[in-house]
């Protein structure tokens, strides 16, 4: 397990987006017990609907630590955020992060954390040591969560998946494979941030042998069909050898995040292409149904989506938040 | 250009067959104007047939440093390899080493190197800023090698239509992807060592734009149906956005190296897998044809390999070493 120290204060910087502040959105949204207030830079386009505090008065309240909550693409620590950092370290607090970067290379931060003797801690970079994977069958059950797309609510399906397993008396654990998911559970494996020599080594460490009934629901990482992110997704379905499969959806996406001219792939092409793949390692896998995230969209709007996704794949089509993970459980008897 | 000091030692270590040490039998093969001896221990199963030295003996012949030519899995160092490291920096050698463990992390090493002033040399490692791909289109052309399997033959691949390129009139550059190709070529990243995250962006950063009738002869790594290393394959593909593939096969393999339950996938399901990947980011890939390493067969068997591919596929098989790459670039017309 990694201690990560909490209550916390969210930090959401200069965020454009939701997207951009994932993770400190995720927290608040999983683990609102957690969260001592939110801190903006000016800019900022989130509100996660808690007071704002600065960091002496989320320490004056009890807060252990301030969380960088929000990325840049490439996982890079920001300029903007600094004073932000420094001043939390001045305030008694730790730092927690999920960047490639790592807090203490940046000579600000480690003096800070030093004068103050805070911990600095850096989630996406595990203490696991690297292996090569080997492909071989592992006991125990495993379900694994992919996208037509990044960020389309792989972590949010696993999370929820888990919790219905738990619901009915499965012995189900949540593996983290990213740095929110790591903020969440308290323990897991970054896989983007590993050597990729190691990342089939990785997914395999991070969903041991386990007992024969026991179900690991494994968070995906980008896509398949993603160009930026795809050896990530497919290191991580070799190395998961995953049972099952839930293939997760954004029907409003218009093209690949970021990529403005790349198309999403059909769904009748994911769930081929996902299959033939998972199948090199796991010859048994199958796919439960999609996870269809409707948040852009009206109930009505939802429920046509949700229509439309099942009639396309002749699957079950579901979305968490509106409906709940049974309809996928459903197939696992 | 990294700047490896040569003429060099090959250091053979304890390898137990020309795979484990296919660094240094690469670098004889490609490069042998380079080669100052060889330095074996006991056990070693390779000879490159180049007088046995001692990192004094070669220094003494001009040697400018001793090359770790032999792996072991995971890229580790062996604790067995240490005392020569030490001996050669002693003797007045650098070294040079292309594992995913840096050499400065071994304390004797170090210690070694800076009480003489040697330079440690880590071709894995690379001095590039990692990048998230893009998968925006780049000019210039781009021949990509990929593989029915690990360590079939890519590089060597990669190498002679390089070469027959020029001979051809053709403005190529070979584009190392693994130490052992940096090792020759002086430049290139080895993917499989960086953060997953940026494989895609390593491969395009590893073959920029350039100008429109320049070919980037990209060596390829691992194998899309290797579990332990089809991420880093398919980053590498999404990334070299290549418009031209050679498939490159050993025949007489009986399963994934290192994996003895997992057969080889058949040639038309890695043709038609690689050829759907590419297309992913470049939809104008084609598949030249496939490049045969017949070393373990005598004349007879390896004309019917090549005629029993080319029937099997209906594309043309070569043997760079045998039979020349002709056939293959005939296709590029």
């Amino acid at each position: 397990m990694i201690d990560v120290p909490s209550p916390y204060l969210l930090f959401l910087g200069d965020a454009p987006d939701a997207l951009a502040a994932k993770m400190a959105v995720a927290s608040h949204r999983f683990r609102p017990e957690r969260t001592i207030g939110q801190l903006r830079l000016e800019g900022c386009a989130v509100d996660l609907g808690v007071p704002d505090r600065t960091p002496d008065e989320a320490a004056a309240r009890g807060a252990r630590a301030l969380v960088l909550g929000v990325v840049r693409a490439g996982g890079r620590l920001s300029a903007a955020w600094v004073p932000t950092l420094v001043a939390a370290l001045d305030a008694g607090l730790d730092v927690v992060a999920g960047m490639h970067d790592r807090l203490a290379d940046e000579p600000e931060v480690a003096a800070a954390a030093a004068r103050h003797g805070r911990r600095l801690v850096d989630l996406r970079h595990s203490p696991w040591t690297p292996v090569v994977g080997t492909g071989e069958k592992r006991s125990g059950r495993r379900l694994l969560t992919v996208g037509t797309d990044c960020s389309v609510g792989k972590m949010f399906t696993a999370l929820h998946l888990t919790d219905a397993l738990r619901a009915r008396g499965v012995d189900a654990t949540f593996r983290a494979t990213g740095q929110t998911g790591i903020l969440i559970a308290g323990e897991g494996i970054a896989v983007d941030a590993v050597p990729a020599d190691f990342l089939s080594g990785a997914a395999e460490a991070l969903s041991p042998a386990a007992a024969p009934d026991h179900w690991d629901v494994i968070e995906g990482q980008g896509s398949l069909f993603h160009p930026s992110f795809a050896g990530v997704s497919l290191g991580l379905l070799h190395g998961s050898q995953p049972d099952a499969l839930v293939l997760c959806h954004e029907p409003t996406r218009e093209h690949l995040r970021g990529l403005p001219h790349r198309p999403i792939p059909t769904l009748s092409e994911c769930v081929a292409v996902h299959l033939a793949s998972a199948r090199r390692t796991n010859p048994e896998a199958r796919l439960l149904g999609v996870s269809v995230n409707t948040a852009a969209l009206d109930e009505a709007g939802a429920r046509e989506a949700l229509a439309d996704v099942s009639e396309e794949t002749g699957l079950p089509a579901v979305d968490p938040a509106r409906t709940g993970v049974d309809a996928l459980l459903e197939r696992l008897r």
